[in-house]
């Protein structure tokens, strides 16, 4: 918030007018941050952006959700804006950190998974490519993602059912409380936001095989391409299932029918946003990937 | 700024939910704020108005317009963002201070003048009874005035052109760097919104005189319900013509083509948004009504 105000600060300190247009060059945090100040700023300003790491290009960039965060938690305080345009540069990766770079194939794997077998089949033959970096590998996979993210979100823009679908993996990770527990017990910036994605989308994909729901095959996939990516397939040693529990708060949401999860179901690349599951696979995954 | 966030942590730390409804109880201020907070919080929640104020009920509350003031001038932070519901009680009225209502009421003859002379001279009939609170005069005074403001809005909610012509008045007051130059020689709260909004509908009168676009009448006809109404005709004593050119940027922009202005022209009820008009016009207007 003191970021944004500054912001706010040099851009009528500098009189800018409603012509005027601001570009976000940076990764996610930047780009929403940079896109709720263009929503806000004379209640609306053009807005480019021009997403830097592998996460803000595949994901974040994409699909006009912009905010930033609060101490209570993230993505809290934002608003729907559309850039007017998405700049990627894939020369702009040769100097991000690898585990930024592993974070945000997280996303990439999910696009595979929850919408699309061919995509996922192109990326476990080429993840060793990706890993080096291999630029025509890198535009490939990048366009691909921002196409099944648009897809999607040209459909439900405001997230009422379908968009959800999107959030594959982030469940068990993303929800206000859990998100604050791991920031409390963690500290910022342990773990990277597509790190949680990787261990969360295995718990998923577990839970949807507990479910006779997918093939043991897809389950050994997910794992092997997550681990070629160096992602995390297993939550952070310290959580319990009474943590897990408590941040989802499962018994209450469960009891009311509210805790709908992403589940794989079916053939690869098919997914199912629902509340209409075998709860004992719920408590069987939580105990397989925590501390009892 | 301080005030919406301390919003923003009441509703997350109640852990208030996409499914929540703000509801702004208060004059413009509280409702332009509360407005902005629940376009803002999780992206958008549900939105209920009740204005208490007559310039709230007959102006800010409608249209969608929210946002909050920052330390350099007003409406630059903001959203457009529709109320699920406008509620207006015409009985908080009966505690409004006198000048409050008075205030409010500059804006209720602008509709008159600006779109709808029947309504402007019902007001010349009525102007006693909306001062003396009479509750049935104000129920059809905000009715007409609300049905004025949603016509103009449901054709331009954006304000490419038509929505500006609810500025009459405001040009020769708001401004961004002309606020400021009144708030800074007057200290806020000086002037309310409405009294400069009548002073300013004076000086877009009489310089439409000067082109020759109205008669006389009309002039005098402005002049006497204004002064019914208890609003100030004339700019604070204070100001020079070298403040006012300072602050529109009258040189400039009429040399770009910039300085476009609501003026009336031709029979009661209409005007023209117009950056094409005698430039002699306009210093004739600043000189008459300020100091040289």
């Amino acid at each position: 918030m003191d970021t944004l105000m500054k912001v706010f600060d040099k851009a009528i300190e500098s009189r800018l007018d409603r012509r005027c247009t601001f570009v976000a060059l940076g990764g996610g945090v930047i780009g929403d941050m940079c896109g709720y100040a263009a929503a806000s700023f004379l209640r609306g300003v053009n807005f480019i952006q021009i997403p830097t790491t592998v996460m803000a290009q595949v994901d974040s960039s994409v699909g006009g959700k912009t905010g930033i965060n609060h101490r209570l938690g993230k993505n809290l305080i934002g608003a729907f804006y559309q850039p007017q345009c998405v700049l990627i540069d894939t020369d702009t990766l040769n100097t991000l950190p690898d585990r930024e770079l592993a974070s945000g194939l997280a996303e990439v794997i999910k696009y595979g998974l929850i919408r699309d077998a061919p995509f996922f089949e192109w990326q476990e033959k080429n993840m060793q490519a990706l890993m080096s970096r291999d630029a025509d590998a890198f535009a490939y996979a990048i366009k691909r993602s921002c196409e099944n993210k648009a897809e999607v979100v040209s459909q439900d823009e405001r997230e009422g059912g379908l968009r959800a679908t999107l959030n594959l993996g982030h469940t068990f990770w993303s929800l206000l409380f859990w998100v604050q527990a791991i920031e409390t017990s963690y500290g910022y910036g342990h773990w990277l936001h597509g790190e949680a994605v990787a261990a969360g989308t295995v718990m998923a994909v577990d839970m949807s095989y507990r479910l006779g729901w997918i093939d043991e095959s897809i389950v050994k996939r997910v794992n092997s391409i997550l681990k070629q990516a160096k992602l995390p397939t297993t939550p952070p040693e310290m959580m319990t299932v009474d943590m897990f529990k408590s941040v989802m708060a499962v018994d209450k949401k469960v009891a009311d029918g509210l805790l709908r999860l992403i589940l794989l179901k079916g053939p690869l690349g098919n997914c199912v946003f629902t509340g209409d599951y075998d709860r004992k696979a719920l408590d069987e995954t939580l105990l397989a990937f925590s501390k009892s």
